[in-house]
């Protein structure tokens, strides 16, 4: 097979966690299979640049931010292929120009424009292990570049789907996707398999292991991702289109989103043009609205609700006033989304009504609800939202 | 003026230090010049990389080493452009791929063969303060190269040639070339100017300020140099060709070298080839010899001296132990090479010959001798080392 294999900044934080993962690679190597390796800078070393640069001014210029940044991967890069060298393989350091990954011109927020795949294929030919410098590309005038936030899973991702790896492994200091978080609820169990619109969901709810943007690169360039822990040797969770899923469950898993607000305005003129006012005024302050919910009114008035995250209700709130849409705003930070996913409910009913009766039962107020084809989200007040989760996980029998 | 200034690991060793930096670099832009600068990474960055990479192997793979070893002038040109920026001012930070620094296929010990000026002429035009990362370029390959020890420098003096800058300023933690060590001589003085070749003296001699590459790419592109320290507003040393020296010193100053060893062989066949036999076996071991004196033989028999840096001997011994030129061979480490160095003895007769009345009045025997247009070297008693270049010091006037 050929596997593409990414490492996080904590599987390669030390000298000693990469020469662990030198020997992860070679297991492969011995195996039969070949590689590519993408790795990130070691754990602490991009937050180490930034604050260096934090020291001259709050607000640096991107173009030297990337140069800036980028050095850490082609030190980890350089280190696990010498690594590996030291092994008696053939291995090769990659920086993301040499890599052939270009992207466009957004400095510290790159995307991928095109991986020219030359240089890696040549050297897998020649019996290579190559070691590629994750979360950094050129621009197509020559200037480096960064991807943001979870860069180097983009990295990987776009290069397995460019030469067409079998999989993809991304290995972080988790074991995979669980049913819901093993803190909330000890029972959660991993997942074997999942969708990639499953993913998306729990991304989104605040599954932090994967980037949305990985996810839906994946999705798009048709990537087996697979997501496991390179701390031990456990099998981890495979992330697929959903044909490749069998035995499809009703319910995947549980999430749990604690980043949440509820706004919610009362008595709103309910005419044409209203919601669209609001929320152009919203996404123009680049405020990520998530829920939102407006009945039919009574006597021309109605009431509109909608969900931002917790760290931008203070600028919400701004907007909100300028605008001035409704007399009585209700503003509240204590609430959190609890999610039912599942891909296997695009096929069943039912899930829904389960998930309004569990926490029915357990005397928990639903504030909002909104639904899609594979997932059912509540929001609820703060307090209770660990217990949802525990209760919904039991009812659909995810400990099981 | 169009001024390349080069800064040094202790000049960038800190943060606080890079702002010392910046604000010397705003202060010559003020003065209306035009500046390009070379960076060296922060002080302990090089070698920490090394220990890194030492931790797998102590040969690790030379390409990746330059991979590894360059990104640390790309944090410090990154964060001096930041730097310049945060202050108000245009800048830009390039690599050496982006400075246009080609060089030969050598992996950690590089020559540069052509800098393609496009970039840092088009970025000074556009009045950016251009900052680039020193010690590093790339192959016609696009590999990462590094210059080897004094590459920084190397970079500057290129550059400077290669923009036709009227001054190439080098900043470390010295005020300059000495007329001897302080050290050894507190009366020494600061030399104002000095000729390229007597630099080339001085430097082969001990002097640790440039390293002998840079001052023969100077003398080769006819760059001014300077060097001078970051840590205070004293002139420097400026170093340049002999015709930009209206007046001439007899003598510059005098140089030590504690790195020698005497190997002497006695009745050694005064036959032709012998000598070549000797020097070609000791080149192939890539032992450098310095000094070699051999006189004409009686009886058909010769001495042969010669000099070898102190920590080459013992492998020097092996040789000379395996090609058994002569029965009896005196290995002497603790001597030193004592040098008068200046351009003025060219056109005065007695330098020689006041040197020899000075060690000889101070009861230093003279082991060895050797003469150029501009030098006499005289291997003595290690003892007697410190005292020789202090009585020379004082015989010539240079305390005057």
């Amino acid at each position: 097979m050929l596997i593409v294999q990414k490492y996080g900044g904590t599987s390669v934080g030390t000298l000693e966690r990469i020469d662990e993962v030198a020997k992860r690679v070679i297991k492969t190597i011995e195996a039969g299979h070949n590689v590519v390796i993408v790795v990130s800078a070691m754990s602490g070393e991009t937050n180490k640049l930034t604050e260096y640069a934090k020291y001259f001014t709050q607000t640096p210029q991107k173009r030297e931010m990337d140069l800036l940044l980028s050095s850490g991967e082609r030190v980890t890069s350089s280190l696990l292929a010498i690594a590996l060298q030291s092994k008696g393989y053939k291995a090769v350091a990659l920086t993301g120009r040499q890599a052939g990954i270009y992207t466009d011109e957004v400095h510290t927020g790159a995307r991928i424009d095109k991986i020219d795949t030359k240089k890696i294929n040549t050297y897998l030919q020649e019996g290579n292990i190559v070691v590629v410098a994750g979360f950094q590309g050129i621009t197509n005038n020559g200037e480096v570049s960064t991807l943001g936030r979870g860069g180097s899973d983009l990295s990987a991702v776009a290069i397995a789907g460019s030469i067409t790896a079998d999989i993809c492994e991304i290995y972080t200091d988790v074991d995979g996707i669980y049913t819901t978080d093993p803190r909330i609820e000890p029972k959660a169990k991993k997942l074997n398999k999942i969708s990639y619109d499953e993913m998306l969901e729990f991304a989104s709810l605040g599954a932090k292991v994967l980037q949305n943007r990985s996810v839906e690169l994946a999705k798009k360039l048709n990537v087996n991702l697979i997501t496991r822990s390179s701390f031990n040797e456990n099998e981890g969770t495979l992330i697929t289109k959903e044909e490749n899923i069998m035995e499809k469950p009703l319910v995947s898993g549980i999430a749990l989103d604690k980043n949440q607000a509820r706004v919610t305005l009362r008595g709103v003129k309910d005419e044409p043009g209203i919601a669209a006012k609001i929320f152009n005024k919203l996404a123009h302050e680049h405020i990520n609205v998530d829920m939102i919910i407006q009945n039919i009114g009574l006597d021309g008035v109605t009431n509109l609700g909608f969900t931002v995250p917790e760290n931008e209700l203070e600028e919400t709130k701004k907007v909100m006033n300028k605008i001035n849409a409704s007399k009585i705003i209700d503003f509240d930070p204590n609430v959190v989304k609890v999610s039912v996913v599942g891909v296997g409910m695009k096929s069943h009913s039912g899930v829904a009504s389960k998930a309004f009766d569990t926490l029915a039962k357990e005397n928990i107020n639903i504030q909002m609800i909104s639904t899609s084809e594979i997932k059912v989200s509540m929001i609820v007040d703060e307090k209770y939202g660990e217990l949802a989760v525990r209760s919904l996980h039991s009812a659909y029998n995810l400990d099981k």
